[in-house]
């Protein structure tokens, strides 16, 4: 950009409301005078500290005190990060959401089971294509990643042009439709970009990312090799290229495939109508088929490939599935890999499954859905952008990424590693300029917010060494001790085997309490208090435990 | 062995007590006649449903039982998994101990602590020393691993000769002591070895686990091209070769070492008490001479290279060690792999000190401390075992080794998976006779065993949901309510916020209780249940959660 265009203009401010602290929940804001466009719109899964806790969405107080300048939700494609608080959002903030074909399929999925399909706004935009939406146009750019579909973004704005990559990778030979649109970004970069948003979730690994097709050659050699057993096959429900491949290999191998766990069979039902997706006649079969079919003429592609312990396959593994069980015989192929923090799940279900007698297979059956550094670097190099703004991953990644944009000639202080809630202003200069608010929202059933701090250190404190309930009633009039005090627990120590400590327990606080009546002392605080502190005080000598203690005074 | 010589011997029985079903807690009894040895006494670390739960011990109850015949605990090495119940079994059960010398030195630690040193009998052994112990006689014999005076066990009984390889490696240039005894091993070989059971750990990965050595090196390296900032490494405690090694590189490098974490403290004192480790005059110092050296001539080496967030490494990246932060300009090199399940903590503690400013080093700093496929295949080779029973490692470690012991012609009949409580008895053939009681005992605070799976099942339920209690309180004449129903919840909703919903769960309670006394219905069950469904059936159908309900009714 040439100093004298930007001139009289404003600043592009790009404002991250999530994605930055935590892996997931990916949602970032352009703003631009009376313009907003969001782009994306994920939630994230609970920290093992959020216990109980569904999914966690992000705060958007800042979009909906600004929600006149909101024009749209940019979506990249139909991950979950990318997606999921979609329906919790939109309640609080109606605006259109444009997305490419297959993101948009599985959007209308969500919407469809929220009642929202008829009040949202939505318009299906193919690469290649700009949309106008206020101060902005954004132009959808083909990637590649492990869904199909997935756009990177040019944010075209008065103070200058912006690429979002959304999640990428490179892949010269993709299983369906067409390679990343290098062409594009090249051009842009002779255009003149300004900040180039690339996501970073393997810039710590060297090379390349192999092309999904390899898989596709894995599977040929892994169904030559098991001829004479049934086959399975997990991975993720939303990586139809890979569900494409394994039909393509069971077809070769003239097996009939069925397809296992409810994610999975919506996601390729809504993949075939948009005709993202190509399965030959007469090739899927339904779950009660399968007795019609010898064993090494079925294949069962099934989710649960991350030991989620209610899914498909660890229902299988552990005899709780209520149609298909796998034992001796079978061949198990994992085409995927733990997520960090899956491991020990993951790890599970494959000891259960050997135990059952199946031959499991687990590596190199799988490919990363993501850019390594050399495919980072030549992003970069085509895109040429002024300033870096590293995102998707969590803070080692984008400093990863820092250090290969800054071997690329990009000079720190243009290298932007952002918090969520930063305001960048991108103009002349780029500087971080302010905060918004931010937070992350916990959904627990069908609270959304309503559990905070409190009741999660509740939990954790509950959680580790349970609680003990002690209630007493006093004479309304009196103030004595009418009845109790009695003590009831739960999860501190099997109540029916430790009376005596629950009988020593109880005589303890009635001693503190009845010294403290004895000396006219009534006030409710004060016969809490000193409830708490006498339990626990003795709970603790005796047991080095500290249970939650829950005094409860009744008048009567 | 030739037939005629077992003729008219008993069968030697081989009973995991525990190890089988879980990483750790490693004990197996050997029982011959009126004769019982026990190879090690291990803890395990609790599940991630065992919340609350400290450690995990081995019921013993198959060696009290028998105590008359049980005459020695045998110890491989000092690792916890291999010596940590021992406190706690001893107590139950006093037998003498056997090891080598710094495996006795961190055990007399361990006795210490729980003032057991003088009323148990202990005895150092050599490697090449023999011991006999009734109908047994047990050689140690020297390995590598990641803790200095690791042992095999060569176990002779009339019926055979069984090793055991205790975790082990193939190291030819161990920093400390000899390499393991390749030529007894092949003694034993030459002279015929009923059974080999043999550290399955690296079952699945190929190769050789590289020298401790080659470590040493890379320090040499990372010192060099980090000359100018203070220096961290992280590893395990135990781990005394790799402490020498970094403290062989700081000597090189002129620079001063601290070691911080209380347990790394306790085992470098105990290692250098008994020779094991070599720290050259004036490179130790306190952590309160720190600030007499300036950063270059600094190294700290600190526990917590597993994430673990009371180690000294978290509190340091945290900001909450008393007396060290870690900031910009330092560099931390972490050597160490994450255990599995431990990835995400480990990442925790990257990305807050990358967060701080450091330089964070996380890889090739780490060899592992057990054999690769081709170490397991040269002692399997120079043993030459009829049977071989896989030991140390999840299902499929075990199944790992069971596939190169087949590979090395092994037949497979002869091979034996075996589970925690299985009595394999090994004769003239061997098979599986019988089963003896086992399992986990959870240690909590003081209490051992006294949380079960009911205490488990809660601490569970009250993580997921939290706790409502409903209290009220019934004349005792009339039956009559005369307090409450109140309700108090915790780790549900954030109660300040939700007085609406807890004063309509109140009335609900309040509805079907008195629906139930208006009837003349007093029963204290049945009034409980009543509480329980009508307040469970509004909870869900508000929120979709099922918090644990305790109804508690008192009589005034």
């Amino acid at each position: 950009m040439k100093k004298k265009e930007n001139k009289n203009v404003s600043g592009l401010k790009v404002i991250p409301l999530g994605g930055l602290e935590q892996i997931g929940m990916n949602i970032t804001a352009f703003e631009y005078e009376d313009s907003i466009i969001v782009v994306d719109c994920g939630l994230s899964f609970p920290a093992d500290d959020m216990l109980g806790i569904d999914l966690v969405i992000p705060d958007v107080t800042y979009l909906k005190d600004n929600v006149d300048k909101v024009k749209a939700f940019v979506i990249t494609h139909g991950h979950e990060d990318h997606i999921g608080a979609l329906p919790y959002v939109l309640r609080e903030l109606n605006v259109p959401i444009y997305a490419t074909r297959l993101t948009m399929g599985i959007i209308e999925n969500k919407l469809k089971e929220n009642n929202q399909l008829k009040s949202v706004k939505r318009k299906v935009v193919k690469f290649g294509q700009s949309i106008n939406l206020g101060q902005f146009r954004v132009e959808f750019i083909k990637t590649n990643h492990s869904i199909v579909d997935a756009a990177a973004l040019a944010i075209y704005s008065p103070a200058g042009i912006v690429v979002h990559t959304g999640d990428f990778k490179v892949d010269y030979t993709p299983v369906f439709g067409d390679a990343i649109d290098l062409q594009r970004f090249a051009e842009l970069g002779k255009k003149g970009v300004l900040a180039l948003m690339c996501d970073s979730t393997n810039a710590e690994r060297p090379g390349f990312t192999p092309s999904e097709k390899t898989v596709g050659k894995t599977f040929d050699t892994l169904f030559e090799e098991h001829k004479n057993t049934r086959i399975f096959v997990a991975t993720f429900a939303s990586n139809v290229d890979r569900v494409q491949q394994i039909i393509n290999t069971a077809y070769k191998f003239q097996r009939k495939v069925c397809v296992e766990g409810r994610s999975m069979v919506n996601i390729i039902e809504t993949a075939r109508n948009l005709g993202c997706i190509n399965i030959p006649d007469n090739t899927l079969i339904e779950i009660e088929q399968m007795k019609n079919y010898p064993d090494e003429q079925q294949v069962i592609i099934t989710t649960g490939s991350q030991g989620e312990s209610m899914a498909a396959l660890s229902r299988m593994a552990s005899g709780m599935h209520r149609k298909i069980t796998v034992g001796a015989g079978d061949t198990v192929i994992f085409s995927s890999s733990p997520i960090p923090g899956n491991e020990k799940s993951v790890t599970k279900v494959i000891n259960e499954l050997l135990r059952k007698g199946a031959d499991v297979i687990f590596q190199d059956a799988h490919v990363s859905g993501h850019a390594c550094q050399e495919e980072i670097k030549l992003l970069y190099t085509l895109i040429k952008p002024k300033y870096a703004i590293p995102v998707h991953g969590e803070f080692k990644h984008l400093k990863a990424q820092a250090k290969i944009a800054q071997s690329l000639g990009i000079e720190k202080e243009n290298i932007f590693i952002l918090s969520s809630g930063d305001v960048l202003e991108l103009k002349e200069e780029a500087k971080v300029v302010g905060r918004v608010p931010v937070g992350t929202i916990l959904v627990d059933g069908l609270g959304v917010g309503d559990v905070g701090n409190v009741v999660l250190r509740d939990r954790q404190h509950l959680a580790e060494d349970g609680i003990m309930v002690v209630v007493m009633s006093l004479d309304q009039y009196t103030g004595q001790l009418v009845a109790g005090p009695d003590i009831v627990s739960r999860g501190f120590v099997y109540m029916k085997e430790s009376d005596e400590l629950i009988e020593e327990a109880r005589a303890t606080v009635y001693e503190a309490v009845q010294k403290y009546l004895d000396r006219g002392i009534t006030d409710w605080g004060k016969l809490k208090n000193t409830t708490k502190d006498s339990l626990s005080d003795y709970v603790w000598k005796k047991t080095k435990r500290r249970p939650m203690i829950l005094p409860i005074i009744m008048k009567v």
